[in-house]
């Protein structure tokens, strides 16, 4: 039992000054940060505080600084806090006050994209030259491909996507397939699906600022592009899309679901063959 | 044309002192301090070395500042500077130097998690409790499950996380399903693969340190525990993998390829139906 807690009345605890702290459900504490302090007032009330949060037991000890308080993440870092994450907007420092190794969660990843094979009656696919990126001014027609938004669900993110690039109006169908790869971005992953979608407008209204063209292009136009047919996971995409259209592909829809935290998520699975139960 | 770049000779702006910064692919530079520096010597070396790439055109200005050197986290915000990631060891602040709307690329968004359905000739399924986290002291029998390290192959991950949980060694075959939630770690969300293996060995010797019990169990005692049934995710999950034994159920298996820049990657999709070709 610590000895302190013990000893000290909260009141006088309190009257040495802590700092609010929230508990989360793995025995550790939250900090949140927003208002302006400085670190001369601020140090003393953390030395104080993981005095207290040591003795109660506590593990992982979370301070969010917002970016109005850069001026406390040094002071932070000197009291054995490490970075966690961080966002445009705050950093996200923790210690781990326990002398075992620590569990406490890795950061974010991986970056999720999208690329839309939208196909009318006639098998022609939505195409889109891009003004800028990795393919601009080689006259390849690609699928309109996006990055899914933080919160976004990938098969809501296509449909997006779809609009913003092209003005068409689109149903979500299946993921034909993904594709995973690393050192993506510093040193993070990606993960890039290949949704199938139904139009449900066919006018195109291209996006100005990014999309340099945008058509409705034969299937078997678009899979010969030589950019297509000399790259292996290009050819592959491209072949995919067109068995799709030929024969009977099938890759995995997506259901609704309400987790028993009431959360809701999709679960993407080959529904054709589940089904057939 | 800017005017200094026409009226200071570059040994000139030299001896002022800049910051060595290396060119990225988008007209930005990134400057990655590893070496202590003081502040007040660090801010004029940034201040001339922004000006000089402000005349240069260049666009998005990268700092990454190696947790060592946290007290110039704050100078550095200053100076108009704002948080993109962290990781434990480095903090990545950047600036946007034209007058025009960002583009610069946005920060991981997503966890990506395994479940390992591992099954041997007698339709047993390997299965685990956990000491810790959810399930803890529920009794349910799970998949054994885990998070694909940063630059880790979703494939290679079920394999990885099956041997260190239960000594089992085992090939993946496939992915059968996958399900996107959010809000799984502050904002983050949180990719879930749930991944056919076949077994290799069969003695199991289970992790002490995270598993609790480990064994082999019939693959209808595992579906009919009542939490695969009463909660719909896991009985879909559960339900899946059932079907997989019993009929004609295919997910996405992994192809290795190479990209046009020589990445090595995995493309995941529906092999049969592709290679019915």
């Amino acid at each position: 039992m610590p000895l302190k807690d013990q000893m000290v009345p909260d009141s006088e605890i309190e009257q040495v000054g802590l700092l609010d702290a929230v508990d989360d459900l793995y025995d550790g504490v939250v900090v949140e940060m927003k208002q302006h302090m400085d670190a001369d007032i601020f140090v003393p009330l953390l030395r104080a505080s993981l005095s207290q949060w040591k003795q109660q037991g506590k593990r992982g000890v979370w301070i969010k600084l917002s970016i109005q308080l850069a001026n406390l993440v040094y002071p932070v870092v000197q009291e054995g806090f490490r970075y966690h994450h961080a966002e445009p907007d705050y950093l996200m420092l923790v210690r781990w006050l326990p002398n075992t190794a620590d569990t406490l969660p890795v950061n974010a990843t991986h970056r999720v994209g999208i690329g839309a094979f939208v196909v009318n009656d006639n098998r022609e696919v939505l195409v889109v030259q891009e003004k800028g990126g990795a393919f601009k001014g080689t006259g390849l027609w690609k699928l309109p491909t996006g990055v899914v938004n933080e919160g976004e669900d990938i098969c809501k993110a296509a449909v997006r996507e779809v609009k913003e690039e092209t003005g068409i109006d689109a149903e979500f169908v299946e993921i034909l397939a993904f594709r995973q790869s690393h050192q993506s971005f510093f040193s993070k992953s990606d993960l890039f699906f290949v949704c199938l979608l139904r139009p449900i407008s066919f006018a195109i209204q291209k996006q100005d600022s990014e999309v340099a063209a945008a058509q409705w292009m034969p299937i078997k136009d678009y899979v010969d592009q030589p950019y297509n047919q000399e790259h292996q996971l290009f050819k592959y995409v491209a072949e995919i899309c067109r068995t799709k259209l030929e024969r009977d592909y099938v890759g995995f829809s997506a259901m609704p679901m309400v987790t028993a935290s009431g959360k809701k998520v999709y679960l993407y699975f080959n529904g054709r063959d589940f089904s057939k139960l």
